[in-house]
């Protein structure tokens, strides 16, 4: 569709850049801003630039932060010695989302996968390895997806704590049918696993 | 959901405010961007600032401009003479996406609708009214949805034409268009056929 300015153009053609939206989108959501106060759109802008400009990664868990360490690595209410090893931030997200956990994080940044041509070496796994030294009892919950990749890379994990001797508790996220799931319809796989790592029967008293 | 920062906190706010932008896909949009160069995340923030610092109303038809008049008003292959009144800068786009009109525009901003409160004084209706004087034979197409705020505005426009003692040709598209339809989601096909078969303009009794 050709649009009556170029500077109109180059909006749209901003935002159908984005994930999921098109052209149409795009175009609607530039009408929507025409429409906005100067100062509301130009705060919106500013706030894009922002997250560029402002915002950095935790030098320690590779999360969001403003500062060198996140807010989650500052906190002071949370057990430190208990890492929880996440793929990306968005895991990370889903984690704190469900308000359980206490412990602090570690961003690997991506698994290992040899299709998509990542390495152990491009993720955060030595900087992993060396938070352990300095830490009391420390104990490593793998939130990997369970897939190859996540698989793969969890026990390079444990190979590689191994190999440095370290004393770890590692554990990995309850794998199994999820909340609301069907037995008949749960794949094989989970459901060999679930059979596997069954555990003793206990009354669960908020459901 | 908690984000580890106020600025992505503030960032994602800004996207939800976005019509049919939820939290979540808000989300999705803002941790894209903080993975994008921060020179592609600040050409977009620039593109959104231009926007509303950068383009006006065309001081002739209320297109979009960057100049004092549209590229549209000041096309030199254009019929001047040929007017095709819209409510909004969407059915501009519409028509013009045919590629089928050689004629130009004027956007009323809006309809007549006692319902929104809005009366002719809100909309481009005197600045329609004295474009037409200082044309060679002048014809007005009324290219307003087929509702019953269109027809009362088509009716207003045509009344006050009538009343300035005009001669002034005024034909509607053709009403391919169902009633209760909009615009701006008509397949280029029916719009470029109501545009070829526009009618003398006539009260409708039925509406």
């Amino acid at each position: 569709m050709k649009l009556p300015s170029r500077i109109m153009e180059d909006a749209v053609t901003e935002f159908s850049r984005l994930p999921g939206i098109g052209k149409k989108t795009a175009l609607r959501l530039v009408l929507h801003l025409m429409q906005e106060d100067a100062s509301r759109v130009g705060q919106m802008a500013e706030s894009l630039q922002r997250l560029k400009t402002e915002l950095r990664y935790c030098k320690r868990c590779f999360n969001i932060a403003e500062d060198d360490l996140c807010s989650i690595c500052m906190g002071r209410n949370r057990q430190h010695q208990m890492i929880c090893v996440v793929e990306s931030l968005r895991d990370l997200l889903a984690i704190e989302n469900t308000q359980q956990y206490q412990g602090v994080y570690h961003i690997l940044g991506g698994v290992i996968s040899p299709v998509e041509g990542v390495g152990p070496e491009q993720l955060h796994i030595t900087e992993l390895i060396d938070r352990l030294p300095g830490l009391e009892s420390p104990e490593l919950i793998l939130a990997l997806n369970p897939d190859i990749e996540g698989d793969t890379t969890a026990f390079y994990i444990h190979a590689q704590i191994k190999k440095a001797g370290l004393d770890v508790r590692i554990t990995s996220i309850a794998r199994g049918i999820s909340f609301g799931g069907e037995l008949e319809y749960t794949d094989e796989i989970t459901l060999a696993r679930s059979l596997a790592a069954r555990m003793p029967y206990q009354r669960n008293s908020d459901s």
